[in-house]
């Protein structure tokens, strides 16, 4: 026996394009879909964008934060490989992300929500705070922030329609800036060629209906509602991209300052997927985050 | 006659050390003392913090400001040279400025508040739009925020007393490391100590007083009022240090969240008078704020 006694698992060295998909039954009789790699006593939860998969995290992301720690993405209720019908307000996507860490067995956790999956993060805070140790928002918002409802129209436009393009994803989450768009073809390749079988299923307009209506409803502007995260007391890290037409990050800052203990870092020539394109320094500042004991 | 036709006015180069005391009544009859030096087209109006008067804004910050502009600092109604009461509210401060400017024959200017003077910055922006081209807020909270009433114990404890000490204005103005307190002494021998002859007039207990009322009851919890800087349709640049012991930076992030266009810059190893410790950079950055063309 050795000085450490680190869990055994076998997706300890193994990259996010070759995790294996993995399933689980939670109590709410749901059939989530899950990978599940790296070590560390806490793991990091992984709360993913509006209409995205298993796939649509950046590999080289999910490979930068798992040297450190155990990550976990998993589909949430109705989304991709996950049965059920995907709801339709953040609530219940709180509810059933709950659900799935629950059945883990996992008593605490780290947490990381992108976009929506942020909107998520915020309400598992509010409504299971006990769960959690330290989060970390990545292009997100506050409920009820005025001038954020529905989304711009060439946003929605872009990455809302039957069928996405990459055209219209890189749009959203690259800026318009030849370094950028640059980093989002890499980014594409990563995403959309690393993993070669076992592919997640795609998701459906059942889920992309559902999802928008969550996040139009979460946008209706409501300045009373702002107060609501000053009941988040856990350190938070809130970060975005300095261009992201999707979610601006003005709404970092509001929520940074809303928020009692966050910090806040926007990155430069970055949109929505400021954390793709700047994986190696985000996952290095995820780290330093999760790892701060003063502060 | 030359290319250029700048007014010629015999403040242009000197710094402001030896800029000269000005006197000017306005309609509301009270006799402003000011300092005016550097030439723009619009120029830049400096509003002071609490207690402090004309030579308080450290030396070298305004002679970098008035590099590339106009720069106009004055003391507020019943503060140091100038006559009257010191008035308790933020927005009777709002109104005296007003009338300074008014007087001084400025169409349109940019504004400059630091602490109390941002405060009273954000009240002329409401009250007189039209007034302003650009704002900067330095050290500043929007009114209302939860958590800023008073200010800290210690803080108030060590600016607030009826003799002011050099040891209570570095711990609040400067943070608790060797570069910042090392930047600290050199700003206090600037502020202290460039300027020998002709110096302002020492700001009175009433003074104390009269702005101590304001700054407590702009901290009044009441979020309600936070929607009020939405309205504020005007660039602005908020600023501050990152360990600002007395008006956290974290209402500089809910301010530039709250505004509809601003632009937010925390600076390191820095606190409230992050603006004179880092002196030439922030003025370098305010420069790039005021000349902004493009959004």
């Amino acid at each position: 026996m050795g000085i450490t006694e680190e869990p055994t698992r076998p997706e300890t060295r193994i990259r996010y394009a070759d995790a294996p998909n993995r399933r689980i039954t939670a109590d709410n009789t749901i059939d989530y879909a899950y990978r599940d790699l790296g070590v560390s006593e806490v793991p990091l939860v992984l709360l993913q964008h509006f209409r995205g998969n298993l796939d649509n995290w950046d590999p080289a992301l999910v490979d930068a934060l798992a040297t450190d720690r155990r990550v976990v993405a998993f589909d949430n209720v109705g989304v991709a490989a996950t049965n059920g019908t995907t709801p339709n307000t953040v609530e219940a996507m709180a509810h059933g992300a709950i659900a799935f860490i629950e059945s883990m067995g996992l008593e605490r956790v780290d947490l990381l929500g992108f976009s929506l999956g942020s909107f998520a993060a915020q309400e598992i805070a509010l409504i299971r705070p006990d769960l959690l140790r330290r989060i970390v928002l990545a292009s997100s918002a506050p409920q009820g922030a005025a001038g954020m409802h529905g989304w711009a129209p060439d946003v929605i436009g872009a990455v809302g329609a039957p069928d996405t393009t990459p055209e219209g994803y890189l749009s959203v989450f690259f800026a318009p800036t030849d370094t950028s768009r640059e980093a989002g073809g890499q980014a594409a390749g990563r995403i959309f060629g690393a993993r070669t079988t076992d592919r997640d299923e795609p998701t459906t307009w059942q889920t992309r209906q559902a999802q928008y209506d969550a996040v139009c409803a979460w946008g209706i502007p409501h300045h009373s509602l702002l107060q609501r995260v000053a009941a988040i007391e856990l350190p938070v890290f809130v970060a975005n991209g300095d261009r992201d037409p999707m979610i601006l990050p003005r709404y970092s800052n509001l929520l940074a300052g809303l928020l009692p203990d966050a910090r806040l870092k926007i990155y430069p020539d970055s949109a929505h997927g400021f954390l793709f394109q700047h994986h190696n320094e985000f996952a290095a500042d995820v780290h330093a985050f999760l790892e701060e004991t003063i502060r």
